[in-house]
Parts: C-alpha cells; sequence; structure tokens
C-alpha cells in the first residue's frame, strides 16, 4: 500500500512564520505550547522568565535524573531572557522593547498584566501593529473572569470530566490531565496566526482572546449541540457501537474497528470469518446493529478472541476495513507510519544527547519550519538577546547587578 | 470579582478571513469542524457535496426528530453546492471554479483526489496561489498512508485510549469519541491559516497536511517525551495528586481542585478547616503530599463529605483558591460564565427555531467574525453560488438535467 510519491519539502524554504517575533510571558502549559507551535513554524520565540527560578514547569514531572519531560516538550525552539517583572526597571526594560516584537503572548490570570503595566493598552501605545494574545482560564469577562485556574478545573466545569466519566450519575474522570491546556494552546496558535493574517491585509493589531473554557466546549461542539437540542447529555458506551469499538484478542492486545458506513458491514463479516452475520436481519443494518449491540458485541467478543490483534488486522486490511492496533506510549517511538511521517523525529540536547521528540504536526510544503533547538537553559540569552535588540550594554550589566536581569 | 472593563467589540469589524474563499470537499468530522472555524473567522466556505446524499455527516447523530446535532455543530456558516465527482463534466466544472478561490481543503484519503483528477498538481496548474490542505488519517506517507482511519483508531494507534484506560494493562478506553477529529479539526484550520499568512508574504500558495495520528500525538507532547525518555508510559491515576483532582461533597456533586504551587497548600487548609495539616510534616511540601497521597486523599475525601459543592467552592474561592463545579453537558447553556464569554450563543434556525450553539472561542478584538448561519440544506445554494461564479446559466441547466449538479 505504500505510495509511490515525491518526497515532500523538496524547495527547503523558511517557516511560514520567519522574521515574526514573539515576546512570550507565557508559563505552565496553555502558552508555553502554543508559542512552541509558532516556533516550529518559524516564529523566534523570546520567553521572559522570572529570575527567581523561571517557569514553573521546568519544574514539573521532573524525574530522579532532574529531566522535565513536561517543560522539555512545551519549550523547544525558543529563548530564554529573565526581566524581573516585579521591578519599575524591568518593566521599563519591557517597554522599550516592545516595538521590536510582533506578538505578545501571556497566560497571566486576566488583569495580571494591566497590574505589571504592561497590559494591551500600555504596549500597543509603544506599538500599534503589536498583538497581545492572552490565554486565559475563564475568558475575560463574566464573574470568575480574574479567577484561577487550570486545565482540570476547565475539564470540571466544560462537562468534559462528566461526559468522559460516563455521563451524569457516574463518577466524573480526568482521563487526560493536560488536555485541556494542550487543546487551549492549539486554539491559542491559531488565533495568532488569524491575527497575524489579518495585520498582513489591515496593518493593525489586536487583541487575541483563548481560554481553557472556551476551547473545552468548542472541542465538544458536537455533544453540547446535542444537550442543546434535547436537553440531555448524550449517552456514552464503552463501543459507540458494535463496529466502532475495540476488541481484546488472544494475544491480549486490543483492536480498533471502525465501520460506520453500511460499505464496511460485508467487509467486515468476510474479514471475522461470519459471514453467516451479513444477511441476518439483526445486523444488516446499522439500526439493527445498533438495537442488538449487546448479542452482536458478544459474537465479535468470541470472534476476536481466536486471533492475535496482528492477524486480525491483516485480515481487516485485506478488505479495505478501517482498523488499527491500540498502542501504547512505549509503542510510538518505533511506529514505522509514526516515523514515515516525521510525526517523531531524534534530535541532539546539550545536556541529555541524542533523544526522540514529537516533530511537527502541521506540514507545510513550502515553509516547513522545523523542530526548534532543545528548551533553553534559565535565562540562557538575557545579554545575547539585549543586546541584538540594541539594549545598551551598560544598562545591560547594571540591570544585572540590581537583580532585574539574571544571565544564564 | 466581575471586572470592570470595557466591553470587547467596539469596533465591529469583519471577520480575519474576509474575502477568503475555501473550496470545501470535507466530509465527516475533521475536515468538516476545521472549515467552521475558518467560517467563523470570515471565510466563505463552498461545501462540495455529492449529489446522491451528501456529506454522510448529515445523517450521523440523527434524532427521530430528524434533528442531526453532529451536522449542526460541524457546518455552520457553510453554503452547499452538490457536483458529482465521479462524472468528467462535474470534475472540469471544479476545475474551471478553481481559480476563484484561495484553498481547498477535503480530507478524503491520501490518493483519493488524485484519482478524482483533482489532486495538488491538476489544482496548481489552475491556479498557483490556491493553498491546498489535506487532512487525513494517517498522513501522507509510510505503510498505511491510503489505508483508511477514522477518529477512535488514531486514539487507538497514538497511545490515547491505552493511557486514558489507565495505562499498560488496563483495559483501554475510548472517553470521548471524536475528539482526535475535533483535535485534528483545529490544526488543520492552524495549518491553513499558516499558509494564508506565509501566502501573503510569498505570494505562493503551498500544500497543507494534517492528520489524525499526527495531531493525536501532538495532543500528547509533553506525556510522549516522558515515553520517550524514560521508556515507559507515564502512570495515570484517578487523581494527578492529592491537591490536583476531583472529590465528592454532600450533595453528590463533585468538585474539582487544582494546587500545584506550594502557595496554594495553607490556603486549602485553611479553606476546608484542616489547618492543623497545614505544617503536618508528611503533607506539608508537595513531595510529601504526593507520597502519602492515600492518606491526604482519605481526609480529603471526608472533609468534602461534610457540605456542599457549592459551600466549599465559595469558601475556595474566598481564599483565592482554584477550584470548579463538575458539570454535565446540560448545565453549560445557562452557566453565567460561558454566557458572559459569548461561549454559547442564540441563534435562529429556519427549521428548529431558536436555539444554543457554542459560540467562538477564538476572540479577536478588531476581527471579531461571527457564528454563521445554520448549515445548509443538501445543494441549497447550487444554483446561486454557480451563477455568482460566472458559470454560465445554459452550463448549469444542462449538468441539472444530466443529474452532474443538483440544486436544494
Amino acid at each position: 500500500m505504500t505510495p509511490e510519491r515525491a518526497p515532500r519539502r523538496l524547495l527547503a524554504m523558511a517557516g511560514a512564520l520567519d522574521g515574526i517575533r514573539v515576546l512570550d510571558f507565557t508559563r505552565y502549559q496553555q502558552g508555553p505550547y502554543a508559542t512552541t507551535m509558532l516556533a516550529d513554524l518559524g516564529a523566534r520565540v523570546v520567553k521572559v522568565e522570572d529570575p527567581a527560578g523561571g517557569d514553573y514547569g521546568r519544574r514539573l514531572w521532573r524525574g530522579a535524573d532532574g529531566y522535565s519531560p513536561f517543560w522539555e516538550a512545551l519549550n523547544r525552539g525558543k529563548e530564554s531572557i529573565c526581566i524581573d517583572l516585579k521591578k519599575a526597571d524591568g518593566i521599563a526594560l519591557v517597554l522599550d522593547l516592545v516595538d521590536q516584537f510582533d506578538v505578545v503572548a501571556e497566560n497571566f490570570r486576566t488583569g495580571a498584566m494591566e497590574r505589571f503595566g504592561l497590559g494591551y493598552d500600555a504596549l500597543r501605545a509603544r506599538n500599534e501593529r503589536i498583538i497581545y494574545a492572552q490565554a486565559s482560564g475563564w475568558g475575560t469577562l463574566g464573574p470568575l473572569a480574574e479567577a484561577p485556574s487550570f486545565d482540570q478545573i476547565a475539564q470540571a466545569r466544560s462537562g468534559f470530566a462528566q461526559h468522559t466519566g460516563g455521563g451524569p450519575g457516574a463518577i466524573p474522570q480526568v482521563p487526560y490531565p493536560g488536555i485541556a491546556d494542550h487543546v487551549g494552546a492549539m486554539n491559542f496558535a491559531a488565533g495568532i496566526l488569524a491575527a497575524l493574517f489579518a495585520r498582513e491585509r489591515t496593518g493593525r493589531g489586536q487583541r487575541v482572546d483563548v481560554s481553557l473554557l472556551g476551547s473545552q466546549l468548542a472541542l465538544q461542539s458536537a455533544e453540547l449541540q446535542h444537550a442543546f437540542h434535547y436537553g440531555e447529555q448524550r449517552p456514552r458506551e464503552f463501543r459507540s457501537s458494535p463496529t466502532a469499538g475495540h476488541y481484546r484478542c488472544s494475544d491480549g492486545h486490543w483492536l480498533m474497528i471502525v465501520g460506520i458506513d453500511q460499505k464496511f458491514w460485508p467487509r467486515l463479516c468476510k474479514a471475522l470469518e461470519m459471514e453467516h452475520l451479513a444477511d441476518d436481519p439483526r445486523f444488516a443494518r446499522g439500526g439493527g446493529r445498533f438495537a442488538n449491540r449487546e448479542a452482536l458485541q458478544a459474537t465479535l467478543d468470541g470472534v476476536f478472541a481466536k486471533r492475535t490483534a496482528g492477524e486480525w488486522l491483516e485480515r481487516l486490511q485485506a478488505v479495505d476495513h478501517p482498523a488499527g492496533i491500540v498502542q501504547g506510549h512505549e509503542d510510538i517511538g518505533t511506529d514505522p507510519q509514526v516515523l514515515a511521517n516525521d510525526y517523531v523525529v531524534t534530535r541532539k540536547h546539550p545536556r541529555w544527547g541524542t533523544e526522540q521528540t514529537v516533530g511537527l504536526h502541521i506540514q507545510l510544503s513550502e515553509t516547513p519550519g522545523k523542530v526548534g533547538s532543545p528548551a533553553p537553559a534559565l535565562g540562557a540569552n538575557t545579554r545575547g538577546v539585549l543586546r541584538e535588540l540594541g539594549v545598551d550594554d551598560a544598562r545591560v550589566e547594571s540591570l544585572l547587578r540590581d537583580g532585574v536581569l539574571r544571565d544564564g
């Protein structure tokens, strides 16, 4: 089935965001993953961190060896400069720099940047083309606008924890901590891209607002449309339907099948050697298969238990029925389909040596971008970046002495 | 806590993508939700459907009353024209139209558009500025490039189903069917936005590739970084930690708390009237709280069971500790925080009357976009759009007679 196709990226041009500069005040996850996406797409991202220890994300998930997968995954491709935003000289420095940037990104609580003196109005007064992008917890309006939030709180409030737990009455679950942050980040990046596009056409910057809560609701827009129309949560079962779910095979591995379209039913029957069921009036059409799903699932449980997942997968592929093995995270780094598409790539890390990392999932043929350099040490670029931005050496050294800046 | 702030959108300018035209061949979910996002942002999206019945998504989740929340949520803001792509006259018509569009979007299997004669090379020959955007299941390279896939298959292959089930050895779960599609869609939209931005600067179109598999891996980039580094899946428990998880309260409702930062611990102890634990050597620091999490969780289970979720929430808010109620989908339409940010809005549907729908989650101050008109009837715009694009009336009527087109 391997298609013969010319390799992509014959024209190794720069990233789509080449030349775009992001002044990045983000911390934790929702902000940092978004600015990593922008860095992958070619933007230069200068991360501003607190001299006292920097982004708290540097310490999250840190193992006994000192490695933080959280930090490494969310901050590649960035430079780090340390500026103390609690000191007036630090704020003055930021204000002096902002006209050299295209985007300011932050995910403080709503109102925090204003209290620093770095709100949109203050920055726009220095640079009317600036795109000011905030990723908040709750949105910028409403009773909770300035309340603290985190990933799991958005999963809870948005109905996601309830629905993934099984629906009303079931114990709510957070089956994937961080998903609200990561989805928020993807939409935060999209919002900044939309504003950059608009600025090319209008010449004007603007404010971009994305939140954990808003993105979690967008993620569920179809299920929520059901709730709005029918007044109740859409039911959720272990398998969406007997022909859209996973079954345990003889080797203990699970195989996922998805045959929504009617055309897949006879193929499934053929692949599973149960052709006698193809025209069974209970199962011949989708409505019947769903109405009689307990009987059909029991049949399929028995059938799949007869052979290994690999054997069934081969048979399903032979009849062109959608199917896939259930893998664990430890299988991803050697998955040939993943590697063939550069969804996981290998890089050299100055401290940790050769390692794998998730590659670019948004792939552009002419402006491909690249996986950036590993996440920076705290303040590694303070002197270098400030010099490059034209800040006077004497001022930098003075601010370093005063503890307003920190280098390396 | 309600902040006083000027309302957004004093300048009700057009959407960021005003004037951008998308020729939309997408079906099901990953493609359609992306082009709905583009429509919300101001693009004109002309959806091309099969005259025999259109997008299969029209029929998914359809209730006894004929309403499909799936279709309505994923296709608002679009026009529908019906062209039979299995007929040469249909293909010729598409090729004649493509120079009036900025973006062609599709989520067929890799290779399908080429077989129609509508691959990137064929379209670029008609319009060198075209952005050709494909959302696939598996990426465009590798052994599975042309294999079928659906949402749950990507959840399975990417490790998501395994991880959300509890990790290796546990029964895999698909706690939210459709999440791979929706996340893929968000990244598909972001990829198209990046290409549109690049085109403003380079004058050149390009190919955009996003897939279910690639987006699912990106969604898990932090967890996967753990697996790459440590060689095993990161453990997952019911609660991430005793102070980041949900607890059942006396009224049966669940409350989510997230106190990662050390500063929240004394606040939690105060709000929960357990100040005696604040300096308890077992719990005083994060490491101890995690090591002794069973004891602490048991304590918290008991404490939360003493009052209602609303009472505890009020106390936690009073000390500025991050917390949120666990809601169901049926709570979202009346949530004041959701409504205050227009995350859910009310619209008029010509068939279904006044109804709620998820609003714009990417909010831009100067080019706000808008929730588009409800999803179109099949072929509702065939005559009107083709006339507007300059197709000769006689040709349209002839193609309608031949069944190549269908109107309304």
